[in-house]
């Protein structure tokens, strides 16, 4: 993908008429750029007030009789997707109808149970969102830069698996070709287990004392981040992806009693061993986790200190823009009652030494560098 | 504190000779800040080579025979604290030692077990680190606005505290007074749980498939992120805060098996229920940890994207500078492959539109806001 595809006026891949069932956030947002690329997109929503707020929003038109649309997403909740793809293969037989729902086996299975011709289905999943839902948020850029895995099985035709990737690609999302097994397997990996684990986790703070939570720092802040997440959209999730999540579950409350149990006893002989091999092999597991573009992060870090008053991180961008330094990474921290905060910015290692130069030439006041 | 507390040339509050035992990060550290103040600092370390490079960086002199400390600071790993604390204490009995090490209660147990006169032993533990160690990793300013929690008991003389909150106070942390069992209790459940939790989930990942892993969002990356911390000192860490450890990872592997049994059979009866209660007992959780200054956060966010080439970010932090707009906080993302990042600004509320005004008329593309 060339910058030229990120300009307004690319070339569309996408240009037949687009329904679009269920008008929120994630339906609105693929409304909005399809309709930049002057497609055709008609939309339907069960909420009269959300389809006709979507369409004030400038996500499309609403469906009308005599629709001919050649590519319909299904934009509903996990638990109402297999009626809708059934509903909408049976209206428009000549259409390619995709969904994009975050769980992708249980809706197959429950349409192979009803025993309809699927051939004009392709699941896939965008994996972008936001906290915040409904066609009021909905945006253009949601997917942007994410991965979209597309199911396909041996059935598919590949016109009908070629125009839900030109849809994933007209969105400046990644493409990734999945079964709907190694996609639900792999959800629950990365996204729907770490979504329980991190709601648990800040479920002990619910009753926890006040001096607890003032020490709270940067860590836990980040490991319970997610626990923000809405619990309606979650429970259709996890109960739509039970297995794979549960196995998962399971595994990893028995590596928590492992540790437990060793730390019961921490002078017992292998204790301390158990414990360790636990923090070496989460070191491990954590490389593994792509970066940016995945690759691995190899930047040098330096933390700048800034006086919490306005203007001051204006400043800063300021003279990193004119000092020609590419921040590949930035992240602010404050304390509770501190006077000031953190910026810790990464950099290729190459323009670590000038940017700290710079900076503290220009009086910037650097508490460290990851050297 | 007043911004004049921050700059150089500020009123010391510790100007008593001050001996630091062990020359790492925390302790060089001290030794920096300490030093910037023009006081004596004499450094021990039971590692020639680590002393000396200390002493390089100039976190201090050596320590010599005749050295009369007001002030010791034992700065060594959990397993030797209450060894060194109490070859301190018998060396120097006219000085006040502290320590600095992550566990307050079991050094104390020990040291209470040798019949020594504790009188002049504070307990303390500064809420800082960084993910390498070493005398060269030391920065004056690495507990600058960090919580510093003092450990009292009915018997801690008043000027003995007052000397270890001038310690933390003259090194710009917040100090915070309590009891050894409360601050243990406190850092098991926001710091040695999470990080126990961080690492099993991140151990997860070690035999995944990558194309599990290229589906790895910010959020996983959020909440393992943690998991790359070095197991030596986790373990001695874990090991010695043990019990109140166990206790919290009991409770925890219970509430994973309450949510897996439930998902084990997600059409049953209060299966739904028992999933949706644990997010939203984690939505309320995670809303008690303090944020900036303690407080919640009540901030705008709005999204700007950026083309990854060397240059974009400095001109955005430019035109931010020159908008004046205060950001509280910035987060910068990209996906795998992905052509472009995205830029997540958090500002206050009343800035957030002349912010995307300006930035629009600047010719940015803003992705959304959380409005």
């Amino acid at each position: 993908m060339s910058d030229e595809t990120l300009v307004p006026g690319r070339r569309a891949r996408v240009t037949v008429p687009v329904r679009i069932v269920g008008a929120g956030l994630l339906g609105s947002s693929i409304g909005h750029a399809l309709r930049q690329n002057g497609v055709d997109v008609s939309l339907a929503d069960t909420s009269p007030a959300q389809l006709r707020l979507a369409v004030d929003y400038g996500a499309g038109r609403a469906a009308a009789e005599g629709d001919d649309p050649a590519l319909v997403v299904v934009c509903t909740p996990p638990d109402v997707v297999a009626d809708m793809v059934e509903a909408e293969l049976k209206r428009f037989p000549n259409a390619v109808v995709t969904d994009v729902a975050s769980v992708k086996l249980e809706p197959l299975r429950a349409l192979r149970g009803r025993g309809i011709d699927l051939t004009n289905y392709v699941g896939s999943h965008p994996m972008a969102g936001r906290e915040r839902g409904g066609a009021i948020s909905a945006r253009a850029d949601l997917f942007a830069g994410r991965p979209w895995v597309i199911c396909r099985d041996g059935e598919t035709p590949t016109q009908a698996l070629a125009l839900v990737e030109d849809l994933a690609l007209d969105l400046e999302a990644v493409p990734m070709e999945m079964t709907p097994e190694e996609h639900d397997r792999s959800v629950a990996l990365v996204s729907h287990v770490p979504q329980v684990v991190a709601s648990l986790l800040a479920a002990r703070f619910v009753d926890a004392p006040e001096h607890a939570l003032a020490l709270a720092g940067q860590g836990v802040r980040d490991t319970t981040r997610i626990a923000h997440s809405a619990p309606e959209l979650w429970v259709q999730i996890l109960a739509a992806n039970a297995e794979p999540v549960t196995q998962q579950l399971d595994l990893l409350a028995a590596d928590l009693s492992l540790v437990a149990d060793a730390l019961r006893d921490p002078d017992r002989q292998g204790s301390r061993r158990t414990a360790a091999d636990a923090i070496r092999a989460g070191n491990v597991g954590v490389e593994r986790l792509p970066g940016k573009h995945g690759q691995r992060r190899r930047f040098e870090t330096f933390v700048v200190m800034v006086d919490d008053v306005s203007g001051q991180l204006g400043r800063l961008f300021g003279d990193l823009g004119e000092l020609n330094v590419n921040v590949e990474d930035l992240r602010l921290e404050h304390s509770p009652g501190a006077p000031l905060g953190l910026a810790e910015i990464s950099v290729d290692p190459a323009t670590l030494q000038p940017a700290v130069d710079g900076l503290t030439s220009r009086g910037w006041r650097i508490a460290g560098t990851s050297d």
